[in-house]
């Protein structure tokens, strides 16, 4: 076999059976392979942010690699923002890089870029297949490196020649090691902390936003009445009736420090210590208290589910965590604003669906409206990169196809990556997609008043507004093959949105709604 | 003032008046200042790819670099594709990326990373401005740096917190470097090659696509029997009638190989030695033809001009350069093709068009087709990375607001920066887009028989194909804020062409074409 194919074989062998791809010439053995081993499901994607984007939405449910095919460095380059936020996700990716063949370097054609260079900027592990022999022993160390704990983005740039040669053997699966266990004597500092009886925060994040980790967590916060916090953007976030409700820590450094004031202890449980997201004049970066102590329990990678459940015995005793009881709020009624699109969502919002959250301003009030809702799971912008939220809800809707999916996507940040829609209506994907079109950068029109720019101008103005010309996302929906409407009231968004998930594969939803500032 | 007010000014007074960009909250003080220096033209791009594609178009146009703005290392992520082709265009221009405060990064917040390092694979020169008091010579350091001969692009990286604070001071403009001249043996060899009688190629490219080079260019081909090629992705070629014909280097390696065989002197005039695009198993990578001495008279930065009038004295005394008459394809009639199609914009190529021709497989006849067309420039896509078509094409239309702009546009390329016609609707851009719609990767299939992969497979091929679901650029365009047609005949065609051109503002005309493989 050659190249391409002992690669894809490795792959599939390991558990990496869905490749997100965007190929170029250097990638055609790669396409070809296909056919050879058809365990691997090829998925196409018009640009490589949607490629990556997808596969960081599908690992975040599927909780294993998926691959991407993308084209030397500019389709590196194209893919990088949603790379970005996969780093920061810490979501396991086995990221193929497909460059010149190796004796075609030196002759610096058109395509040729420093890949290596960029790879590294978003990758824990970047390898260059460099001989045909051992390019399945190479995909098998990325799988490893991809799944080392927390997981990581794990490049393997692969040369056209290694690809097409004859001589490939599959690789030996490596088996993945385990989060690295927490020491006794850690949790018993935190126990001791806890039980001081001082005011306490225990943050939660990175592995420790899901079911089992958050049960613990919420025997503690009972047990101890630390107050139960989350990291302001989760990978997944299991949430919903008959889990521990917890709040986010806030985006905006204001909501964040109320939200730790007074606080003595502050616990991280897979979270990092917060600060604040951009840096502003004559504000802290830091947003830890002060007198505030702050306590490591689980740094990414360690087995803070372990921990938790550990450190739950230790303090809380038979205490049980609070449950979220369901609790919908009314449908809405009238004019479509963002408190009542966050209130029908919430009335509506189906057991088991996966949110994939890129609403920013317009959605600040989501959380608390979809809190009692029937148990899902909530994706977010981990990286701060937009354009991820409709390729992660592709991905999510590939690793879960049983499952709905909706995408709740500000209408500016849309328009990085729109072609996400078509290759979810390729694949006939089940994914409800709201588009927010207050038709403003509106984030940053706050984000103008709050960095204090002397911000009054026109012409600043002009260049955070969308409305010249309006973008229409039902054309633009439409013109990639997902049936699509537009709604101004909450009555229309409540029929649209229920008609949505009702109905098989992709549905958008451009919803109108009046600017927050 | 402080310091974003002060980069701008800087900008400005040195010639860079206008700005692309895709702002950040870590971008607000600059886009403030806008309102502070109004000489500024701010153009607002929904994709940071929009962004440096139109800043390379705009500086191949005027003449001189635009500014980008781009938030943080996602931004540029976003833009890297347009900037490698850039960076092969030799392109001036002035890449500002917003980084975080200074004081902030040590913090790692979500949207941190490694920006020096991407930046560096795409720009001639970076410079990280450390502190306010010194960003007006920083930028004046980099407009100087954009404009080194042949032109680079130059990433200036600017800390939120050095724009925001007081204590900033224009820079002085520094004078931009001449292009460096040839000495006179060099050109003295060159004649004696060229007086050889041995069959010779003149290969133009870089500075020498413009007209005065390529009339010295005419003149040495016609006083010595040169054979005069271009290169095979010039960033602007002058050409059609009145101009000496030039034909250029097949981007199939097969082609140039038959249009260099038999040369015993290959002359690069800007030009570099040609490779082959990709490498092919079997398949030389360098296209010199065995027993051809390659010469150098001016590589990329050596004033090129200079050296092929001085040349052209010195071997072809009073001849005169061929030049192109004016003949125009008949207007087709019937289905449209890529033949009937590319008589069609023969026949109606306005007087100084642009074209910015990114149409791939679709266009392999337009050179042809358009040849004796009135006198127009030419722009390809220099450095391979697609999705160059549409906002090169943008930024064509800001540089030279009384020209009628072409953008033929193949459908898969231009799913990568759809938004560039936003843009060109906002700005009320003079462009006229035909997308060439064969609804599949038609390159990758022509590639996928040529790379010699076992190719049959229906899983391969499915993710070369377009067609499912058809993309709908009438939809698209609309969605946009462009007015759009959908043709399918030669007559239709000719029709909607002579409309758009004849109407102000952009247009875009989906031409259904058959792939040609």
């Amino acid at each position: 076999m050659n190249g391409a194919q002992a690669l894809i074989r490795t792959l599939v062998d390991g558990g990496v059976d869905v490749c997100f791809a965007n190929p170029g010439t250097s990638e055609m053995h790669f396409v070809a392979a296909l056919d050879a081993v058809p365990e691997m499901r090829g998925v196409l994607a018009l640009f490589e942010g949607v490629v990556t984007g997808a596969a960081d939405g599908y690992a975040r449910m599927a909780g294993r690699p998926a691959a991407t095919l993308l084209h030397l460095g500019p389709g590196l380059g194209n893919g990088l923002a949603n790379l970005h936020n996969a780093r920061r996700a810490a979501t396991p990716m086995v990221n193929v890089v497909g460059d010149h063949a190796t004796y075609h370097k030196r002759y610096d054609a058109p395509l040729e870029s420093d890949i290596d260079a960029v790879a590294g900027s978003v990758s824990g592990w970047v390898r260059r297949s460099t001989s045909t022999a051992d390019v399945g022993a190479d995909a098998a160390a990325a799988i490893a490196a991809a799944r080392r704990p927390p997981g990581q983005v794990a490049t393997l740039i692969l040369p056209a020649d290694v690809s097409w040669s004859p001589g490939g053997e599959p690789g030996r699966p490596v088996a993945p090691e385990p989060p690295a266990p927490v020491a006794d004597e850690v949790v018993r500092a935190v126990a001791e902390a806890l039980r001081s009886g001082e005011p306490s925060v225990l943050l939660v994040g990175g592995a420790a936003t899901r079911e089992q980790a958050l049960l613990a967590a919420g025997r503690i916060a009972e047990g101890t009445g630390a107050r139960l916090l989350c990291e302001t953007f989760p990978a997944r976030l299991e949430r919903g009736a008959g889990l521990p409700p917890v709040e986010r820590l806030g985006y905006l450094a204001e909501q964040a420090t109320a939200q730790l004031d007074g606080a003595r202890h502050l616990v991280l449980a897979g979270a990092r210590s917060p600060v604040s997201f951009f840096a502003y004049p004559d504000r802290p970066s830091d947003l830890v208290p002060e007198g505030c102590q702050v306590h490591v329990l689980a740094a990414a990678g360690d087995d803070v589910v372990a921990a938790l459940e550990q450190l739950a015995d230790l303090v809380a005793g038979d205490a049980r965590p609070e449950r979220q009881p369901v609790r919908r709020p009314d449908l809405p009624t009238g004019d479509l604003t963002v408190q009542s699109l966050a209130d029908a969502v919430g009335a509506l919002l189906p057991e088991g669906a996966i949110v994939a959250d890129e609403a920013n301003t317009s959605g600040l009030l989501l959380p608390v409206s979809t809190a009692g809702a029937p148990r899902h799971d909530w994706l977010t912008l981990t990286g701060g990169a937009i354009g991820q939220g409709m390729p992660l809800a592709a991905g999510a809707a590939i690793a879960c196809p049983d499952r709905p999916v909706v995408c709740l996507e500000a209408d500016g940040s849309a328009m990085y990556t729109p072609s996400a829609l078509w290759t979810q209506a390729r694949e006939g994907l089940d994914v409800t997609t709201v588009v927010l079109s207050n038709r403003a950068y509106a984030i940053l029109r706050l984000e103008l008043q709050r960095v204090g720019a002397e911000a009054g101008g026109p012409r600043a103005a002009d260049l955070l507004d969308l409305s010249r010309p309006d973008l229409d996302f039902v054309a633009l929906a439409s013109g990639m093959g997902v049936p699509a409407s537009r709604v101004t009231t909450a009555e229309q968004f409540a029929k649209e949105f229920e008609r949505a998930l009702a109905e098989p594969g992709p549905h958008l939803i451009e919803a109108v709604v009046p600017p927050l500032v």
